[in-house]
């Protein structure tokens, strides 16, 4: 074992601090990765809160990870020290279930091993994530970060990138579609870089005058403000897909009605309380409304490399990790375009 | 034109009661149809009583009709008198739209024609239904009832079959899979025949313990009841296609987790209001919610072609046209197995 920091919540009410812990050796399919790079996804807030009531404390969360290859394990082949590598939400699974043999890691009937708060599979504890200085992984979980890519705006692929990605490819969006992304924020502005790159003409809904011309230079062919109703009326069974990305409360039945016959809408945000959807909607157009959990690991892979040649990244802010607290307050306020990202740089040396 | 009787309401509080009304003539396009029997689905009473608030009174229900064929007009070539035919709940659609040239009439972007309480296309006024002696209908409305079938028991399958069937076939169901069929009513049991028919393994869900023995009697391997926290437990996860056939509001989350990952729960009951439906649970399992309306005419052929060949009908309990308030009132109480069938023989000759 070696010692590691990292930022670490110790209860739900406490501010994260840094937090000095073992990380495991280098065993034969690990790899060890200097994290230069994490992400600041949502999650990593209700986490740290206890929002989802099961947090296990300390907690240092992060599923957003790009770094540097430092050691390689006996087995591994895939990679070697030096190379640009990602992790993202997950770093195992049963590896036999149906899902797992098909590359669906995420929803692995056992459970998969998230990134942090998550149970290790062979004993050895629970994970920490990501707002650490370095990580050890099996390397099957271990993605590829092109070197074309900035490194920095790259992390947030790993879970933002994913999640939207994973539905695009999964229900066959491209050219000759008409695609709405509900939501500019982390989810929404990859939804918008993606869809338009897949070729499908993007249509991005959002409640802010105020992201209509930043929608618009992200790719978006238009923008809609949703709470114009007349606006809205007029994109009624118009659309072949649409990605929800909202995750507060919201009217889903006023995007329902915007699918066209046989269209389809995908929650990747996830509302607390179960969501009223009018049955009439779906009826009269033979309309489905689905969700989907980020992304397996074979489609994380491919979504990294299709950024590579399309040189796709995040828009992101880049913050010290001393300065994480204030990035959770403002993203609460949805203030930020599009991605806080920690330079892993700022960590402490010692706790 | 000629003078026709029926079955009107003519008010939301008034009892069905004799009605005479004129039909158009033979046009070159259309069959003349004198009716030997009419199913009566939950539709008729919600139109009858203005449950959904669009009723033109006087109005004569009735959208599941079978008859011979009295008198065909000169363009008609598929069907000659005397043959066996059956008009669902569709007379016309504007033809020309992308469901229309699909052979998906039912969701026509224009909006299909209905067999009663519909605007005629051209200008002939509000559609009269099947509790009546006869129908005048376009060729292209007109579907073939095989011989072999009993006519009466075949008449439900112009809606409660279709609309059962239009989901089945369009989500695939068939050998290897695991299918649910949610409530045992005229939907319900045509949605257990047709899945067993199809090849699936069929689990029906009630309510009623005193369903089980129908359930299986009707083909499905396993009744489970849904009251039964345990038994419900232990089918999670576990089907490929949910049809949902309650229109009562319903707690669908249940189902929902029944799904297997990338399973589809299809309504084809509509509950009034929105139901809350989990996200949490559409995420977890990639799994959709969708909703499905009667079927197009191709497939309706279909469906009956299949049913003359695998000998399916629905299980009916004729009635006199002068019982239908009662009947209505059973079917209230869902106090049929399964669908009541107006003996059209007892229709009186005057109003």
């Amino acid at each position: 074992m070696f010692s590691c920091v990292g930022y670490a919540a110790t209860a739900a009410d406490a501010s994260l601090r840094p937090f000095a812990f073992d990380r495991r050796d280098t065993g034969p399919d690990d790899v060890r990765i200097d994290i230069l790079y994490c992400g600041v996804c949502h999650s990593d807030l209700h986490q740290a809160r206890n929002e989802w009531h099961n947090t296990i404390y300390p907690c240092v969360p992060g599923h957003e990870i790009v770094g540097r290859v430092a050691e390689t394990g006996t087995s591994v082949t895939r990679f070697k020290v030096g190379d640009m590598v990602g992790v993202g939400c997950m770093v195992d699974s049963c590896r036999e279930c149906a899902s797992c043999r098909d590359g669906l890691e995420q929803y692995c009937e056992v459970g998969f091993v998230g990134t942090y708060n998550g149970e290790d599979r062979q004993g050895r504890g629970v994970t920490f994530g990501g707002y650490s200085r370095a990580v050890v992984v099996d390397q099957s979980f271990v993605l590829r970060v092109p070197d074309t890519l900035d490194p920095a705006a790259a992390s947030p692929l790993l879970c933002a990138g994913i999640t939207t990605w994973s539905p695009l490819r999964h229900w066959k969006v491209g050219p000759g579609q008409r695609v709405g992304i509900v939501g500019l924020g982390g989810l929404g502005h990859m939804g918008v870089k993606f869809a338009r790159a897949l070729g499908a003409e993007v249509v991005l809904f959002t409640t802010s005058p105020g992201k209509v011309a930043d929608g618009l230079r992200l790719g978006a062919h238009e923008v809609v403000l949703s709470k114009d109703a007349d606006a809205m009326a007029k994109e009624r069974g118009r659309f072949d897909f649409i990605l929800d990305a909202v995750a507060a409360d919201h009217d889903i039945n006023a995007y329902l009605e915007l699918l066209k016959r046989d269209g389809t809408m995908v929650q990747v945000g996830a509302p607390e309380q179960p969501l009223p959807v009018s049955v009439f909607s779906l009826l009269m157009k033979r309309r489905r409304f689905a969700g989907s959990l980020i992304g397996g690991i074979p489609e994380t892979q491919e979504m990294l490399d299709f950024c590579g040649k399309h040189n796709i990244t995040a828009d992101i802010e880049m913050i010290r990790m001393d300065e994480i607290e204030t990035a959770y307050t403002r993203m609460l306020r949805s203030d930020v375009k599009y991605r806080f990202v920690i330079d892993m740089a700022t960590m402490p040396q010692t706790a």
